[in-house]
């Protein structure tokens, strides 16, 4: 099917666009009263995720209703740890929980490869019914954890400011790190691949807490099993976004994708000269920024524009929107981007 | 008194010593069970920074059991705001909770400027103990919360992971938050003279927050109160330790101060670099690290000490240590830093 509006995939081969694509982390999501309304009628999150038709309405949701240039389909990057037989809960406001974290050698036993089809039907689902009902007038955009991220998350069990119980291990046991990482890997790669195979037209890796490793252990634990990822998944582009990993630039320029995501920390023009000019950059507005006035959001959002300049460029913000942001916030966001002409 | 131990504040002015100095971020504290020990005796966590002669037996430990160059008073970053009449509640595993956060013009009033003597005394007569006690063996630090990390708390109203209250007000109302952060500075210049004048021999300002502004509201919203304090503060010398404020190095590299602190995401070639020659540079080695194997800890501390090099460093971790490390881990990475001759 052509695309009716394929600026956000022109963007990420860095071909030339009338104008800069736009979209937001988190954008289907507790932001919109639609998005609320539907959650409502269901028990928990998890549930919503669980269920296609329920997650394809809120993946279509932005579309309709902020005019976004592409779609990310609504799901959770701890579908992973689940398919691998590690389970969770999620617990309002406190975030993800982990009865069974993963600690030593005898809970290798307990993680198995994930296959998509038998275990994570319901996200390919829930692609193939956004793609249908999105009926070509945005891309999809399909998303996984990157393996040091989850890795985090099912070692420490919970989230964690530190990730203290997870580090250890890096240093105790990097060994059994390695082993933990190979198999999310190995998950994650089937996983994409089987989202593509669904319809999804980019997928974005989230190593959202990649800013609380060392550049050396980023090296070691992080970028190989990112690049692995990379290198076995060909069907679509690829976005890597690394929160926090500011040392690691140079290091993510030389992955096998073709965009890559800044936070709102990492200034533009210095985020370019290191990163060189053959990736597409995605960012990189302070969520907060979304709290100012109309004219600041306005003033935040060109200045961010010029910074970024013309090609090579996908607007969003540095982290996910935050829940409590007015739509008309965020409209305004994405509305300054399209009527930019620098 | 002459010191008998002043490695420490010759690094601070960039002597050559005849070894690095070495302490520890959160040295006296639970990593020792003779400090749980004192601790169980108190109600909680606030009775312990409130009780002079407590905080000062904790501050002398680390000294006496595990060898550090410098003692650093035990107490708590927001002291400042309780002495401001913005009382908080510590919970125990959950951190600190502000009943009443400041989030309006209206609750200008509810501040006040802090009065050291009055309202921090409890604080002056430990470091007046903890020198007393000390009797020159090594000198003693004092510190505060820079004022943007303690309007972070004071406004959020908790710790948060985004501090998105916080930063909103920034972006909603950037008067009211410099008319706040100025109420914070002028008690914390106070506060840190007072420090010294009970016998602090340096004073160190924790931006533990700095890592979630944009490189743009640091400038604007942090630095110039942190400079403020510099220059206010003449009468020891100053560290400054921005956590995560990774893109803000050449600018902190300006202040009125003798010490930087780095943390463990910073690469210490490219921060020296960055910061020149002038300053003393404290830090970084991954508070994860320690919980590595003794020999690994012995590779990983030397390692660090080659890249800092022999002059302007002071050995320390890139964060406070976390409370599960094994003593005896903490005294092989002071011995290392002692029986190194690199």
């Amino acid at each position: 099917m052509t695309l009716q509006n394929d600026l956000f995939l022109r963007a990420v081969k860095g071909e030339t666009t009338e104008r800069t694509p736009v979209w937001l982390m988190r954008q289907a999501g507790r932001i919109l009263p639609e998005y609320r309304a539907v959650r409502a009628k269901l028990k928990d999150f998890k549930e919503l995720v669980s269920s296609p038709a329920f997650a394809a309405e809120v993946s279509i949701q932005p579309v309709d209703l902020l005019g976004v240039d592409a779609a990310i389909i609504f799901s959770d990057i701890l579908v992973i740890p689940d398919a691998m037989g590690i389970s969770y809960e999620m617990k309002e406001a406190k975030g993800p929980y982990f009865p069974s974290p993963i600690r030593h050698e005898a809970d290798l036993a307990k993680i198995r490869i994930a296959d998509p089809m038998a275990d994570l039907g319901y996200v390919l689902e829930a692609i193939r019914l956004t793609k249908k009902e999105l009926n070509g007038r945005v891309p999809l955009i399909g998303f996984a954890g990157a393996p040091f991220t989850i890795f985090a998350y099912v070692v420490e069990g919970s989230g964690s400011k530190t990730f203290s119980v997870a580090r250890r291990m890096m240093y105790e046991n990097p060994a059994l790190s390695h082993q933990i990482l190979q198999k999310i890997t190995d998950s994650t790669i089937l996983y994409l691949k089987a989202q593509i195979e669904a319809g999804a037209d980019l997928v974005q890796l989230f190593d959202s807490w990649a800013g609380i490793l060392t550049p050396a252990h980023y090296e070691i634990f992080s970028l190989p099993y990112i690049q692995q990822i990379c290198e076995a998944v060909q069907t679509a582009p690829k976005t890597v976004f690394a929160k926090g990993a500011f040392f690691a630039r140079k290091s993510l320029a030389k992955l096998d994708c073709q965009v890559l995501g800044l936070d709102w920390n990492m200034d533009i023009a210095e985020s370019r000269e290191m990163i060189g000019k053959e990736k597409t950059l995605q960012g990189n507005l302070d969520p907060c920024a979304l709290y100012g006035s109309f004219a600041d959001i306005k003033t935040e959002t060109e200045k961010m524009l010029r910074a970024f300049g013309k090609t090579r460029h996908i607007a969003n913000l540095g982290h996910g929107v935050y829940p409590d942001t007015d739509p008309d916030k965020v409209r305004c966001f994405i509305d300054t981007v399209k009527n930019f002409r620098g």
